[in-house]
């Protein structure tokens, strides 16, 4: 038992990097037409539609005034900004019991916190308090008073960035820890995906607040060229070639069978109707991002056991697709096959009649479109060969024009790795100027 | 030699914090009637009054486009920073060149340049590259195309902080790098005095940028609680008390004598006629600020050669203070003595006719003031037995109410530990963690 402890915390205190643990919150992308959304596609979940199993974990919620601009002094109004806690397996500052920070992420908090089981779990063998701050622009915590007025415009929206909210959190801490004399209580980090991004960026630049951070599915990486922009969806491809080659090898025909139908007379209405849609398609491209976006989500939620995350689904769900596409009965045509797979997605409690495309996929319907305009350019390609996907190549210029005209905003695409590091330099450099001495 | 560049480096490399070597930036400080000022009264110099001895180090002098503000995405102007260059030395980058970067303070980064000896003269023995940015809002690199609109109001000045300057140096040396395909060579920061904080806060928050961090009489403990804020002047009377206690205890008494003397008829024309000012003295705390500052300044310029950074001064200028004051003839009167002390200070090439007092003292002269006034809260007092300055205790209140007054700006004091650290935290706590287990 011990050990087990040692090892996780080992893991705990020095995981910096990306790393796929089952934690509770994948992988998720962004907007523009061809790249992932992160978790931006279900941030508005909460208030809407599915509800929340909030019975499984206590938590009280509270919140904090907060400093809109903590790096300059512009005289703008504070927010309340949202936040959820749980004492009850604290053990006290006087046993320096730690304190378990779940970096928020784009989405309303509550959505994280239920879905978060990891620190729940091993919040009592620490006796530790668990906090779930809210990302600034996202669920309750709005700056401005309402939605509204936080997405109105560029000026508004211009504090939304990822520096804020690491201030954010640093500030809340601090606080927390000086109202409760906890000031020598250890802090532990948690995030997935940008919540991920966060925790280790948090861990990098404010070392003094958190001895460590557990960043899961994070793609600190993504960013300029340190990694190949396909290895997104290289690695979602394997993920269903490993399940099945047929499946991989369905799902690539598929998507020039979708073009050419979508051609042809009544080919869209056709479509429409293999994929009951509750509206006509007005172009094949929509059913394939529709289709895109399923994959995509399915290998972010791709979790070994059932799971109500981003939707209701069985346990491996991508081994579920594929058994789906791969038995249908010999003759089946290659539409029919991805409809029975993707339903594992949209409609796996198959309740759904009819499916609705989403009513507003280019307008600024998530502050994470927001943020991959301005910070958080993360260059994404599909590649010809290795990808399941259709083959697109990553363009700067045109996702650039594109945030100028839907926000006005111009991208800063080398500022993340200037300010958070990411490329590894060959640093013997720095041993050879030891011996370097021309006298 | 080999040991002694090793020893030189190991300094350079993992000096992170205050550390008073003889580098030619010292220790000054800030605003208000009492504190000291750093570097804010000699900041505006070079354009004025004295010139420099340029011929000494050879620089060519670049500009940057720097982006305003780094953290968010308001729609502001960029401005022109300016930066120092001298690749003379510079083995380049195939040979993995290091970069020494100066982290330019709260003035004309000439002034820096020319007063930082050592950059220049370690670089050839490490074959490296000197780099001299200027802080944002100081000498040339105005924001808004000019001093007088960065310094119009609470708007302009917003932006003037430590984050955003540091952020500037980040994105220049990056950008810099890059061009000269220089990635991979190491970077080295050096500063002094607030320079130094931003050298040691730099390396702390951008270690994927600099390899190591040369802090000199770096304050980056005179925060809050951090140590006393008695501190700073117990350290520059005790540089007064080692040289000779008479010359402490003199300089002690100075202050009530100074006081009644002001309090008398025709008592102001005296003072004003034994301190030889230019115009009739006001109050009588005008000349006890007048003599505080000198000492202070002393104290910030002890270094054991002759030197020209601060005013003109001999080598260990407050042992030459002493002197002057002890060796009086008996029977001479503490203010004599005062003046013939101070006037190693003000007028040691002994070319002054009379002495000019600050014309603006509370104005917004700097932005040091400015600083002083929103995140760079640095709590001084003068202890009644152990200083030989005035007593005060700090009040952070009156301090409060001059900021608002002053720049109608509310102060941060918690900020700029919460940002950069500083608490020195028993972690026992994080240690602790591993054996906690009630399972």
């Amino acid at each position: 038992m011990a050990s087990i402890t040692k090892l996780t915390l080992c893991l705990v205190f020095f995981l910096l990097l990306s790393f796929p643990l089952t934690l509770s919150s994948p992988l998720h992308l962004r907007s523009s037409k061809n790249a992932p959304r992160f978790l931006a596609d279900f941030s508005r979940t909460i208030n809407n539609s599915r509800p929340l199993k909030y019975s499984k974990y206590r938590y009280e919620t509270r919140y904090f005034d907060q400093i809109l601009d903590h790096f300059s002094f512009s005289d703008l109004p504070t927010f309340r900004q949202r936040y959820l806690i749980n004492t009850e397996h604290w053990v006290g500052s006087g046993q320096l019991g730690p304190i378990f920070l779940y970096c928020g992420n784009e989405g309303d908090i509550e959505w994280f916190a239920v879905n978060t089981g990891f620190v729940w779990e091993i919040a009592a063998r620490f006796g530790a308090m668990i906090i779930f701050p809210e990302h600034r622009y996202y669920g309750e915590s709005m700056p401005y008073g309402s939605r509204e007025e936080a997405y109105k415009n560029v000026t508004t929206l211009a504090h939304l960035t990822a520096e804020q909210a690491l201030a954010d959190y640093a500030v809340l801490i601090t606080e927390l820890k000086r109202n409760l004399s906890a000031q020598a209580c250890p802090v532990v980090l948690f995030g997935g995906s940008y919540g991920g991004m966060l925790a280790a960026w948090m861990r990098l630049k404010y070392p003094h607040i958190a001895i460590g951070a557990l960043a899961s599915s994070a793609p600190v990486l993504q960013f300029e060229d340190i990694v190949p922009p396909e290895i997104f969806y290289d690695i979602v491809s394997n993920d269903f070639r490993r399940e099945s080659v047929d499946c991989f090898n369905t799902i690539k025909k598929s998507w020039n069978v979708i073009a050419s139908e979508g051609e042809k007379n009544d080919g869209l209405l056709r479509l429409t109707r293999t994929f009951r849609f509750c509206k006509k398609l007005e172009t094949a491209d929509d059913l394939s991002n529709w289709l895109s976006s399923a994959y995509s989500y399915l290998a972010m939620g791709n979790y070994p056991y059932p799971s109500d995350f981003l939707m209701p689904m069985p346990g491996n769900p991508i081994k579920e697709v594929c058994r789906r596409i791969d038995s249908c009965p010999d003759g089946t045509g290659i539409l029919q096959r991805i409809f029975e797979g993707v339903s594992v997605y949209y409609n796996y409690t198959g309740t759904v009649d009819c499916f609705d495309l989403d009513d507003d996929p280019h307008g600024m319907t998530s502050g994470w479109d927001w943020q991959a305009c301005s910070e958080m350019i993360m260059p994404f390609a599909s590649s010809k060969n290795t990808s399941m996907f259709p083959a697109y190549d990553y363009n700067y210029t045109s996702e650039e024009e594109l945030c100028l005209e839907n926000f006005h905003v111009k991208p800063r695409p080398t500022w993340i790795t200037t300010e958070f590091g990411g490329h590894v330099r060959k640093f013997c450099s720095s041993f050879k100027m030891f011996f370097y001495s021309p006298d």
